[in-house]
Formats: structure tokens, sequence, C-alpha cells
């Protein structure tokens, strides 16, 4: 059996707090931070509405040469890295997969995708496809991926390489262990060493921002309230003494 | 703050007849007035089941030159061309953007959408993507584009270039002032001087088209019943009479 | 009126059967048989959630040549092919079309499709687009295809050629009879001399598929439990004989 | 040995004086007559600098399945149709080849090339590649294509289908016997029906178009020199006397 | 007739000397400043061997509208755009076209051409084609360009739009009056504005690198020549000696 | 400086012989030895006439991450990666690199291809482009890639990541030290176990192939030629003898 490496895994409060602020907060403050570009370009949101954060697993294909992976992988299952990445899952993970964009090769089926959300596993990242996508959507996991094919994995072009390793998914560098948010707006990556910033600065609250949206969604100025100008602070001021007297008055 | 100028509305009674046209009729009509293809080809519905039409208020993107738009321009927000393109939205109004098919580029998030919509805009048409997509999805406004990204719309390689300029959106040519149409076939723009006589030339009812397809759905012969052939007349006209009695017998 | 042949239609209950199967499994298999890629890549499943099998009637476009289809094909209804195809429907049909992928031509509209309907189609598989969508998704109708537009299908650059050919669709080779299979993976071609095969194969039953996907659910070994280790035999049966009692008491 | 049929080929003095008009003012001329695109678009001039015109031997690949032509056929050399179409050159035919775009099959190879050129074939137009290219160039032949392949033709993804059937080549439709203008704009197809119109149409002779060439690349006037200008007619009567005299004092 | 404005040229030995400095090392220099890509990618060199650089007159498309651009612009030949653009042609101009990458569309023919090159233009970059191929590259210009077609500008889907306008040229941003710089390596625009600038950086002589190149065709070692590490200085020094006294040895 | 590891030549003439095989008959042979599509696709022939083998010295590229890989890499040269792979250069090696299809990214410029070449080196394959192409294609080195750009390699979206592992180029996977065959029909990778196995059979003379050529050259009949039937095999023998004669008389 082929030695795979485990990940690191960054603490669970970071992420949960990362989860909390979304891939298009956390994707401005990359770029602050000079990461200009950490949207993960191709695969798409198939589970609208989900919002989820955890640690990548990565799992890389090449371009298939038969003498190297052939049919008698099937004899010895253990040769199968798409099994072996599964095999690290823990609770929280999302594993992240280079599937070099193949619109014909199922990276996964319905049983590794019921023992990953068995294990915990909350989602899955692929540029590529999966197979047995009706019973797939039936799981409780967010998919972000180009489509879904009834094809299986190397069943045309690709194989397994590599687990745990450094890849490029949707044209995005992705480390594992790095941290990658996904939500409706589609999947990024987070270097590690970056969450904690990324969570900081990301969090500093908008106090204003309920506020202006209130005022925006009845027809108010958009150069008064977003961002909040100067001369509406005192409007603000008085919105918040009320929202808070509407608060304690519930008590 | 720069000047962009506003578009001249076309009638509401108009505009309101056109969105009960709908897309595919009108694409046949402007067709038969020399409008070979008047689809805006690329940006597809996200919101299923919607029908709109409006007059088009535009927005162009051209490839970012760090010399022309930098990040200086967040110091100075009233230089920032999206914010003006929506100054003009008047109830009714649809924003169509020009932004090159580009898919990493957020051209509106939340905040500026819910204004669009607290103003009383209706739709957007953007060949690209936008942000904040959850957030966009429970706002009242339809969309048609490419796609969604958590990058905001300067971050990768686009700058704002004008407004209320004519644009070519989805490869098709859309001047300020033209009356967008969009359903779940798509978007296509009519051009304003030409609106009329689509209007006239889709309205001429089809009477028969409601016998016709109830006869279709049972099973009809295609060749009597679409269109209706010259031998089906009198069959027509007496369940036309048998309508009309229903009806008739309602009163 | 242009001749144009009809199918021969494989039995019906051979189609019920691969209908069952599915086509992650009929995919599989037909791979074992020597069929390297039996996927229809291109069309995507519009109506979520329904498999179909059905025979395939085939209609074929080429680029349009102004001198061989050009205004007055309207002028005679009988020579659009894409009518013709629609005459040959019978109940349990799946219409294959080779629309070479264009984006801006309606291959059906509102009235063809409630005629398919109506003759009991089952479904189509379109390299290419529909038109009056919302109105098409009202029907009892399965829709994997690229997109939709307005555009009706000559509108552009198509012209339909032939009806029950062999054709290429979504680059697969696809001939009139074949069996399609579609579901939310997508749609294969089965060729119809490999039929009774790859329902043999794909029927074998993994009896114990129920106990292991359970098991994996809970977070069991994958190693253990897929495919079905020898160690976890005694299991499997026990679990099925709790199962039979189960099932027995019932009675 | 499959049946293939022949072709209808026009007068050879047709054909020649249309490789005199070339692609250009053709393809303007078969705009005029109705043909909006006759351009093969996709293969490009290999063999810069020649010009030819020759009838159409079509050639259709189509996706590979494996049951219907696999390893087989090279034991039976007679059922690859890409030597059948080459059987019936005679000198001057063009072959016409829609090999689908594929960049990794090698349609014909030297010794097809070769034997090509003997029977006084003159060109290969292919949406396509060929293999042995080193050798290939070295023939007296003109390749339009879009590039070339180790590859042999059924290697990848592609079988020969039929032949002398009508095709669309680089997304031009072709019939068998269509005449192909070939030269450094690319190739287009003629409709042999419209041939004689489209020479007529084509050889009318601009006389003053020499006269003009002269004067524009002397930096004369755009709007005086081209078209002619009523107001350099008496200039151009001077030069054709001038240059006929010249003449005559050769003589 | 249309008014078209002209440009504002910039020195013609700033010009002369930035075609010296070359389009690689112009596009570096233009990065240290701020500028991340101003390679205009989709054109490729069909002239091999040739460098230019002048001030760009621009020419933009727009998808064609019939309702806007009919057969009868051929009536008034002065409404056609692209023949303005080049009525403003002075010696050492580079015309610079957005002809939206469209493959299909000829943007200038051999009178044009003539024109242009009589009038002392040098070179075109055409984010598309042109036809009359083989008399164009007869012609002392270069070309920068996806291809060639035998189609006319507007036979298909293009319109021309404005003349010296900024455009968008191979995802490049160009305004009219920037220094374009081309060679092997393909077309970059030099904003006008920073061009003194980068002709300051990129003449900066790397003295070296005459020695440096001499020392790596022998197989030097790259650590010590490139760049000329320290311990080579003295090498460097010797040979420079050298050199000078055998440049005086001549005279 | 990091370390990269150097690779495992295979003997010199065991790669003079597959030069003398040519890609055309490798690919074959790879095919009949289970080896589906061993192309290279995507760099193209821009040295026309090469024909080149030798051991492959790989390098990978990756998106960029601006923590990773920033501004001060230029600072520590020794970090950049295409750097280390040219230092393992040894005689008759040829480069091969996955930059990703990149084409705004010059891999490699005019001072490391001297250095390449003054080492020894006979050619790169670059899924990519080149800068300095003028001054490229003067050294004695053959070029397969995508294009040229006057980009830097680290311009705008890629890092160099890793020399000397499996890469994939073109689609294809490539192992360091697998035999690369490079000629107008493009480049292939032979893996290097494979190596003796593709010789051998591709060097079985087809000692008819001469004759053969010459009889197709003169209009002689395919059926009979190629391959050699029976039929001719007397002629063919007689032919034999007459140049053997022939050659006998030289001497």
């Amino acid at each position: 059996m082929p030695y795979t490496p485990d990940i690191k895994r960054p603490p669970r409060d970071l992420v949960a707090a990362l989860a909390e602020v979304g891939t298009a907060t956390a994707s401005s403050e990359l770029y602050k931070l000079g990461i200009r570009d950490p949207f993960i370009k191709g695969p798409v949101p198939f589970t609208r509405g989900r919002r989820i954060a955890g640690p990548a697993l990565t799992l890389q294909f090449m371009p298939k040469r038969e003498d190297l992976y052939g049919e008698d992988e099937y004899a010895d299952r253990e040769k199968q890295l798409h099994r072996h990445v599964l095999y690290h899952t823990q609770p929280g993970d999302i594993v992240v997969v280079d599937a070099r964009g193949d619109m014909s090769s199922g990276i996964f089926g319905e049983m590794m995708l019921t023992y990953f959300a068995g294990k915990g596993g909350v989602g899955m990242v692929i540029d590529g496809c999966i197979r047995d996508a009706a019973k797939a959507f039936a799981l409780d996991l967010g998919y972000w991926m180009r489509g879904t094919t009834p094809n299986f994995h190397t069943q045309t072009t690709l194989m397994p390489y590599a687990v745990n390793v450094p890849i490029a998914c949707g044209n995005t560098f992705v480390t594992p262990g790095d941290i990658i948010i996904a939500d409706d707006d589609g999947a990024i990556s987070v270097p590690v060493d970056l969450a904690e910033q990324v969570l900081r600065l990301g969090s500093q609250h908008a106090d204003w921002e309920d506020f202006s949206r209130l005022q925006l969604a009845k027809g108010g100025d958009l150069r008064r309230y977003y961002p909040l100008a100067p001369e509406a602070e005192a409007e603000f001021e008085l919105w918040k003494r009320e929202n808070l007297n509407d608060v304690a008055s519930h008590d």
C-alpha cells in the first residue's frame, strides 16, 4: 500500500470563523495581503446556499500513461490513490482535486462519497466531475465542480498521481492544509500562514453596514450610505440608539 | 466627480408590452426586420422563471492598465464608474455590462445591488460575474450572467471605463436606452427604433395557438395543428364556439 | 414531402431495465465491452432528478448554406426536417440532435415540444439549445442540452440536414435506434447490439452494496466495506439475517 | 471492398479560371449571390504562395466507436476509407476532410500523399492534421490544415466514416464536386451551381486597378484612386494611352 | 463624411530609440513602472525578422447590427471607417485594430494596404485578419495578426465603429498615440506618458552582456556570467581591454 | 541554493537511433505497446526541418502565488528554478517545460538559451512561450512551443515550481529521462523503459518502401504498392536486382 502523508490541520475555531467571513470578504483581504487571485476558477457551486470552510486534502491527477496505470490497478485497489486521499478524512475536511478540467472523468462515485460523508468530510472542490450525481447530491456534502459524468475516473485520459501534495486547482495554487472557503460565490484557497490575518481584517466589523443596507433597500443615496458618509453619522447614531432601545425593551 | 450621461427612456407601456411578447417571439420578429441575431450570448438566466423588460443602462469595462486605474481609485470612490451607472437607476431599468466575459471579476456586490433594487431596478445582464451571490439572489432582481466569483471588479484584469455608451455585450451591440427583454431563454436587445414594430408584429394574435397546443398535447397531428391547416379550421371554429359558450356561461 | 426513415425499436423491457441500470453503471460495463467513452459530452441535465432510457431518433444539422436552405423553406413547412424527426415519435422515444454545439440556434420551440410530449416522447438530448424554455420546462419531458436561446433553429448558422442517420452528438457516435440512457450524470449512447450484454453485466447484483453503504455512512472503514472484504463477510451475513428477519416479521 | 461514389467534375477551364479569380474576390462575389460565408475556417495555409482550384473529393470522420472500427480494420486494408477517397483521384483534384478539428489524428501520411500526388492531386484541405510532415512538404502539393501530428488517423478518437458525401469542413458546408479555391487567404468552397456566376462577376475587369495601385503606392489619395473617382478618369485615360504607347513601342 | 480625430505623435527620435530597445526589454521596464502586462495577446508576427515602433492609429470594430450598418454603406464609401483610419496615416504610423479576435473578417485588403504603405505606414497590429494576403505580404509592411481570410471586413459579424479612440486589442488597452513596439516576440503598447522612462531604463547599457553572451556560447558557467558575477569582473575588464586594442588596431 | 536532482541518461546510440526512427513511426510503435497517445499536443515546430532526440530535463510551472514567489526572488537569483534546470544540461539534452499553455510568460530569454546551447543542449519543448525570439532563433537549437511573448517568465501568472520531476506537457505525461523525439510532426515522449522496443519495432526495415514510393509517385496503384501486394513481389524483386546491379556497377 502506498504511503501518503496526512496534513496539518489549523485550529477548528479559526476555520469556523473563516466560514463566517465568507469568500468575497476573504478574497478582498487576501488581495490587500498581496495575493492577487485566490479564486479557484472553473468549479462552480452545485449545492447552492451552502457555505463551508475546512483544511484542504489534495488529490492530483495526471494525463494517463498506460504503462504506469493500466487495467491491473483494479486488481490491487490499494494502488488507487483517490481512495487514499479519503483515508485521511477527518471531520470538517474538504477534498480539493486537480482533475485537469476534464469533463469525461468521474473522480468520485456514490460509495466513495458516502464514506467521505460518513467520516465527517464537508465538501469537494473538483476541477472536473463526479459520477453517480443523483445519489451524491442526496448526501450532506457541498460540491464545487465543473460538472457530472457517468464515466469513472480513469476511464478516458486521467490517472491519479499524488495525495496531499501542492496542486493547481482551477488555475490557483493550493497546498495541503490550506484553508478552503466555499460558498455561492465559488471556492477560494486561503494560504494557512495568512489565515489569521485574513480573519482579523475580515472581521473588523462594519457596524454601519446593517444600517446602510436598510437605507439602500429603501432607495437611500449610495453616496450617503455606502460607505457611510460623515454627514450620515448622526442619523446612524440615532438609528443605533433606537435599535438598542428596541433591543432593551425586549428584555 | 465624472459626468456620465443619462438615457432616454421609452414609454412604460411599450416596455411592459414587450415583456409580454417575450424573447423568443421578439427575436423572430427582429429577424424579419433585418436584425439577424439580437441574442446576448454568454450570460444565462440565474433566476429561472423571471421575464423582464426595461431600458438599458450600460457599463463598459476595459482591460486594466495600472497607470490609469490603480489602488488610489479607492481613495476617491466617485471615480468608480460602476457606482455611476447605478446613480442613473429609475424604476424598471436594467443594467447591461460588457465585462469582457471575465470569470474572476465580480462586477457588483451586495451593497450596490441592494441600492439598485432599492431604486427600482429590475435586473442585470452581465457578460461576466457578480460577487456576494447568496445575498444578491435574496434581492428581488433578475440576473442573466456568466457566473459568480468572490473577487471584486478590479481585482484581476478589468477596469470600469464608460457609462451609458454603446457597448458589446455577449457579442451583441447594445446602445443605451435600447429595450432589453430577458427570460428563461436568455436576454436580447431590441433597438429602440424598432421596438414599436416588434411589438406590433409580435402581438398579432395567433388565436388558434391555444387550440392547437391543446390538440398537440393530446397527440394531435403536427401537420394538422401547427400551423393550423385549412382542414382543421372547422374544428377550430367549433372549439371556439364551445369555449365562448363556456366563457359566456360563466357570466 | 421528403422521405425520412423510421428506426427499429428495441424491446420495451430491455429499455426499461437499462433505465434502472443508469448511466454510471452502463458506462462502466460498456468500457469492459470495449467502448471507451459512450458519454455524450456537452449537453448537461436541465431537468435534474430524471432518469430516462429510450431509442434514439436522430436529427443532424449542418452549417447553413443559403442557396440550399433559405427563407422560402418557410413557405413549404414540410421541407423543415426538424418537424420530420418528430413525426416518427412513438411512446418512449428520445430525440438526439447534433446541433454542432451552437449556442444561438433554438432547435425546438414550445409547439414542437408539446407535440413530441403528446406523442409520448420522453426526452431530448441536444448538443445545442432549445427556445421557449419556460414553457418547455413545464412539459413532462427531460432535457439534456447546452443551453437555451430565444433564436429559432435556422436563424443564424445552422440548417437541418438529415433525419435518422448516424450522427455525432457531444463528440460521441450515435446511430438511430441506439439506446440512450440519461440521468443526473448526463446522457450516454448504448450501441443497440451491446444492450443485452450491458444489461446482464450491469444487473449482476452487488447484494452487499446496501449493507456497505450503511456502514460507510456510519463512518465504517472503506477498506473493509468497499468492496466488501472477506473479513466483513460474517458481519454482512449476520446483517442479512437480521434484515431478513425484519422483513419476515413484517409479514 | 466498400463502394464509394465518384464525383462529377466541372469543366477544366472553369476551374482554371476560378484559380485566377482567387479566394478574396470569389468570396465577395459569393456574398453578392447570397452565400454569406464560404470560408473554410480553421485550416490555414502551410504552403504559402500557392493558389489552387479544383473539384472536392470529400472524406468524413466521425467520433470513434470501438465496436465499429477496431484494430482488425488493419487486417483488411480495404475497409480503410481514407484510402478510398484517394482511389478516386484525377489530375487537378483536391481532397477535403472533415476531421472534426482534431489535433492528434494524422489523416494522411507520406505514402498516401505520394500516391495522391502521383495521381495528379493538387492539394489537401483538412480540418485536422497530417503526419510525416517533413516528407509531405517535399511533395508538390498544397496543404491547408490545422497542424501536424505524429499520430495516425485512427489512433485516438476518430474513425473514417464516408467518402464523397456532403461534409462540414471548418464550419462550412462542402458537397462533393464543389469547386475549392485555396490560396494565402485560406480555402473556400464554391457551390458548383454558382461557379459560372462567380467567375463572370469576378472576372469583370477592374481595368483601372493597376493604375490605381500604382498611384496609391506613390502616396496618392485613396478617395481619388480607390475606387477610381470621376475626377481621376482623365488622368487614368492619359496613363492608359501612355502605357499602350509604351507597350506598342516595345513591339 | 464622418469626422475622425487625428492623433498626437511623439518625437521621432523617441520612437526610433524604442524600436532599438525592443519588446522584451520594454515589457520588463514597463513592469517595473507598474504596468503588469503590456503584451497584445493574440496577434502573432507574420513577417518574421521585423522590428518596428510607431504611434498607434486605432480602429475599433463592434458586433454588426444590420439597422446601423447595412448593404448601402457601400453606396457611400466615406461611411466606411476603416478607410478613415488610413486617411490619418503619416510616415512611421502603425494601425492597431480591435477586430474582436474574429477569424472570418478581413479588415484590410490589398488596395487599402497599398495606400497605407504609400503614405509611409510601417505596420499593422490586428486582433483579427487581413485578406489578399499574398499581395499584402509583398508590400513593405510588418503584420502582427491572428490570421488571414478571404472574407471582407463586414461580411459576417463585424462593423467598423470608431477611429482613434481608446481600444482593447489582444486584451490590452491601447490609447491613440501610444507607442507600439512590435518584433518577433509580438507587439506591446507603451503608454506614451511612460515612454521616456521606458527608454531611459531600457537603454542603460549592460556593457558586460556582449562579453557574457560570448562566454555562455562557449559553455561558460551561467552563475559566473549571467548576471556578471563579481569574480568575473577582472576577466571582463581584460576582455574589454583586448577588444579595445583590437578595435584600435583596426584604425 | 535549492537542490534539484539530475536525470539518468539513456545510451547515446539508443537516442541517436530513435532520432532516425522519427516521431510518426515511434508513435505508431508506442501504440502497439499500449501507449495510446504519446504526442505532446500544443507545442508546434518553430524550427521546421529539424529532427532531434534526447533525454528530457523537466521544468514545472505552477500558478503564481505572491507569498511564495514575489519580487525578491530576483534578489537571490539562485531561487529561480528555470536557471537550475539548465545547470543540468549535458550535450544532447532536451528541456521540456510544463508552462500550463500560458501565452504571456516567456519561459527563457536569449542569455539562458545561449547558455543552454553552449552546454550542448539541442532543443526545447515548451507548453508555452519564449522571449527574445529573434535572437533565440539565431541559436543552433530546435524549438517546439506555443508561441513567443515579450514578457518574462514570472511577469503575469506563473511561478517555477520544480525541476526534474514528472510533469504533464501538452497533456502528455513526461518523466525526467524519458526520450523526447521531435520533428516537423511535433514532439513525443518515449517512456525510457519502452525505448529499446520502440527502436526494434520501428527499425524493422520496410525494404520495399523505397520501391513502392517510387511507383506511387509515378501514379502506381495504391492497392498494388502500399502495402506491397503479393502480385507485385516479382516486380519488386526485379527492381531490387536492377538497383543492386546499378549499385554494383558504380563500384
